[in-house]
């Protein structure tokens, strides 16, 4: 991996800075944000301008490049990686560590007197925004919107934005038609008394129109907006994709519809245009709602005392808890998803004990031809995790080439991946072990099962929020001075982004929303030992009303019911580490993974992986 | 109890909200909060401000007074007495209701256009003025400080302000000394690059000084602020206290000192306008650190740009992990205090079974007798909530004639009392029962239990923050869908405050510093049933490093070891519901009563209460 050479792209960038052509007076700093104009977790390869000017392309980091320097501030993830891909040009601003200047604090320290610094605004938060702006206000520099994105202007190869068919969802996957959202997003806008709500982020749009698209990787969502009047509907989108007769026919575009659910489709680009002219509309209080993450561009488009902010959106909230038709549908593709990992595992155990051919990638690709032979597969839900030994103490480890680990008896091997599927989206970390795992290998992994099942099995009032019960996946970890450094849990999406809000399961937030019955979550800890393995058992789990003895305050109680059907490799596990209980869980689990997903083995034929399934789902016998 | 009648005071004060006298133009609205200018928990009489004008003596709520309207807002624990406490004059404003509007909120929609609202603004937090000054700004009004306290020109026999003698602590209870803790304190300063400190809560100017006071009830501090620089120390108090020789000596007052460690004695009075010298002597870059919870009057002195505000203080930090002669004070402390409770269970148990004469009242008192008669007692540190039955679920409850109940053998009975000890303070809950308890009693009681010993026997991380443990102790409650409506923990200080910040253990929090060892907190999960019983099982712990088999990181672990040694009713335990480690963890608990505070009932002849206590610690035994 050798860094890409900038000189020429960094002399560019900072020509066009002063470009008049392209801003209204010269910028001394430019800004480039890693996201999107929607602050999407995966974007397309048009909006990887960081990547592009830097040649560091980790999913993390920001660029800024004045005249004289260009910075790239990154995490601890990435810092080796980034040092890997940048050239000298490039100064590497090491987040987390405790001298490292903040990007504000640092242009305040290289900027010559009364600067301007450049962003484009609809690619930067409205609350990131505001708060950098202020600091550099009070050290006398501007923060200015840059309207034609800098990057893109030297570019010249830059691929096109990705203008993908739309997949449209019947009431069999959705449970709910896009015209009963309507309804229900009316209703909550009459509640909180504002008039419009400007629909930003991409699953947002997809979910509320039960369309789903392929414009960016690993998340089945288009690029588009929505602005949701209380009797108007506008949806801006590009592309040939609007003339497919099924999408016209599912967003009824050729019907005579009452009026209010008329779907006027608009260009893309044209969003701040009639965001403006709905704004130039309003009459003094009324309201137009937005999240707090839209970009500068959309929010500063509406004044601020018509401004309505919240941090999660009526959307967000709705979509997380799922109705009995998205809750089938995840059903189904958990069982689908289970079955290819019975054929990997099964294959892995034949390929890895007596040959040692088997790679981590070609672990990973095998697993996505078991997914892909699958009904409704539609492509993997996140880049697959699949790392043996050393590597699998690196949490975000993504095999490639130059770290290419051959599966082996003596290593334990991690496997986190999923798919996405038209009725629902995985997501599953098993950690296997294909010759003897030691006691402390052993040792370890029952901890972290102990974890995960304290988390599933955990009964709490209504109204919990999931951070609370982080620390019952810790517990048992904590008890031997052991620990993880991640969440536990994060909300998946129904055929939709595999991390969504507005709940999860994290020491790391406080603001996540309560939990409640529909949503689903992952439930995932770890132990990771640098240099040797890594650990970590993930199901995802729905959440469930639960029954108990008593009902304080009428406030009813939740719990978890996996979704994921996987055996937990018993090799693993040191049965005596167990409680009872614990190794109740441990024998029941496995009992409903031999009878749902052995009838589906049965059903499509696979009998030696449902053999394989019979072995690794024996129960577990405790030795009082 | 019958309401205050308060429409003459109410016309005096709306007299003086116009009089020129008082303020610069008139003012449509006063707003009274509750605190004193430390923000105080316990407050003297003479703050009793918003008492005097209302009646409602609780100690959490807000009254507002406009030309029209009386308006008090406060919280569902008094919802009752505010109402009982208020005459026809006051508007009672439920807060946590959801159509109750907020005091800003109210203020805009009462009040004529463009308002002045006064408020006195050494009671005002500076954080609360900026919230309240923005919405009334933009709806058209003003916030403004009235310097003379409207209530005070009102309250013709307001009391005076408390100025009781001083207590000196010596080396031998603080551990360091007030010249070290200064040295400590301008090093922090240092770092953070701050010339200035300011100290506003009592607490911490008690604590610097190695000094106490009674000037507040329960709380052993006196009222002062200090300012600390980096070359001079400005206490700021009043009275004939510090001409008590022993004071002056403590204080080097008269001694000739290294110019830095020299005190200078001011007038209590004085703060603001010194605050103010201080400020204007400032070069740019120069700043003074204050608490973010000091008052708008002491906040503002401070022009913006020279303020460096935290939520915790170098010294709320410092003053919370104890040092070894605090902890050992503290433990000496719990020894007294439970040989004290010893003494009062054994008479309970003599005076209730037999004759039932006991009232909630007449216990609370024997306990404060039992304990004055230990050494080194100074008074109770809270007011002591002595309930049975009903009571016990009302979780504020302190008796008075009118709710007094008598304790009998057929209900639970709930003492949660503590005292101030030269050598510290302590904080006890205990639950009995007389009689027969029921099963249910039992089961409840014995969750409760499992819950306290979850967190008192937890090991995590050092770093982890005490709200990560707050589910712990509610996890066996839950797993019945029970649950208690108030956090676990609260820090404790040394001879000091009960409560006192920055750590404790509570969902409600995100915002606490991580628990080191040294720090003292309680432990008091709880279970209530409205109308019938209340259960809580209260013991204050030390954190301490624990050994762990591993460790992660080289983090370290930590863990608590109880410095309350008073047993824990095995009566009320269904020993069934325990595991066999926590049973363990009961006969360990109790085996260390019974030595520690069993030598000590031996050393002060107290050979009844022995007995008793030897009875109540026999082994728990589980039949498995």
């Amino acid at each position: 991996m050798s860094p890409k050479i900038t000189t020429e792209l960094l002399k560019q960038l900072r020509q066009v800075m002063k470009n008049p052509k392209y801003v209204q007076e010269p910028v001394q700093a430019y800004i480039v944000p890693s996201g999107d104009a929607h602050q999407s977790e995966y974007i397309a390869p048009c909006d990887c301008r960081r990547a592009f000017i830097s040649g560091f392309d980790g999913s993390a980091g920001t660029a800024i490049v004045t005249e004289q320097h260009a910075a790239m501030w990154t995490d601890g993830r990435y810092f080796l990686q980034a040092a890997h891909q940048m050239d000298n040009n490039w100064t590497l601003m090491k987040m987390g560590l405790k001298d490292t200047p903040t990007q504000e604090d640092w242009l305040v320290s290289v900027l010559p007197e009364g600067s301007k610094v450049g962003v484009d605004p609809f690619i930067i938060p409205a609350d990131q925004w505001k708060r950098m702006s202020k600091v550099l206000r009070s050290a006398g520099h501007d923060l200015v919107p840059v309207k034609e994105n800098l990057i893109d202007t030297i570019w010249t190869d830059c691929p096109q934005r990705p203008c993908k068919p739309l997949i449209t969802l019947d009431l069999s996957y959705t449970g709910v038609s896009w015209r009963d959202k309507i309804v229900a997003l009316r209703s909550k806008m009459a509640e909180r008394k504002v008039l419009w709500f400007v629909v930003t982020a991409l699953d947002e749009v997809a979910w509320l129109f039960n369309l789903r698209g392929s414009d960016v990787e690993y998340n089945p969502v288009f690029f588009a907006y929505a602005v949701i009047g209380m009797n108007t509907i506008r949806l801006f989108i590009d592309g040939e994709r609007m003339m497919d007769p099924a999408v016209r026919e599912h967003l009824q575009l050729n019907s005579t519809l009452e009026p209010e659910f008329k779907i006027q489709v608009m260009p893309y680009g044209s969003i701040l245009s009639e965001l403006q002219a709905v704004a130039a509309g309003l009459s003094p209080k009324e309201k137009v709602w937005l999240s707090d993450k839209a970009s500068y561009a959309l929010t500063e488009a509406i004044p601020k005392a018509y401004r309505y902010l919240t941090p999660y959106t009526p959307i967000c909230i709705a979509k997380a808890v799922k109705n009995a038709s998205e809750t089938e549908g995840m059903r189904r593709a958990h069982i689908k998803d289970a079955v290819a990992l019975c054929e990997l595992f099964n294959w892995l155990e034949k390929e890895v004990v007596p040959k040692g051919t088997v790679t981590e990638i070609i672990a990973a690709d095998k697993a996505e031809e078991f997914r892909s032979q699958q009904k409704d597969f539609v492509e993997l839900s996140f880049a697959t995790i699949s790392s043996t030994g050393p590597n699998g103490a690196i949490i975000h480890y993504k095999p490639v080439p130059e770290t290419n680990r051959t599966l082996s008896v003596n290593e334990i091997y991690l496997l986190d991946s999923g798919a996405q599927y038209k009725d629902g989206t995985t997501d599953v970390t098993r950690t296997m072990h294909f010759g003897t795992p030691s006691a402390y290998e052993k040792e370890c992994f029952t901890y972290v099962l102990k974890g995960h099942i304290a988390v599933s099995a955990a009964i709490f009032p209504n109204g919990t929020k999931g951070h609370l019960l982080d620390s019952f996946a810790r517990s048992a970890l904590w008890d031997c001075g052991l620990d993880y450094l991640h969440g536990t849990g994060h909300g998946v999406g129904s055929f939709l982004n595999v991390h969504e809000g507005p709940c999860g399961i994290s020491y790391k937030t406080f603001a996540d929303e309560p939990l409640e019955a529909g949503m689903i979550v992952s439930d995932e800890p770890g132990y990771y030992e640098d240099g040797s393995f890594g650990i970590r058992i993930e199901n995802v789990v729905l959440v469930i009303p639960a029954e108990t003895k008593y009902n304080f305050k009428n406030r009813g109680s939740l719990t978890f019911e996996p979704l994921t059907l996987v055996p937990i490799q018993t090799k693993m596990i040191d049965v005596n580490l167990l409680t009872q209980k614990e190794c109740n869980w441990v024998n029941d689990y496995h009992q409903k993974c031999r009878e749902v997903i052995g009838a589906e083995l049965e059903r499509q034929g696979r009998h030696e992986a449902l053999r394989w399934l019979i072995r690794e789902t024996e129960p577990l016998i405790r030795v009082q």
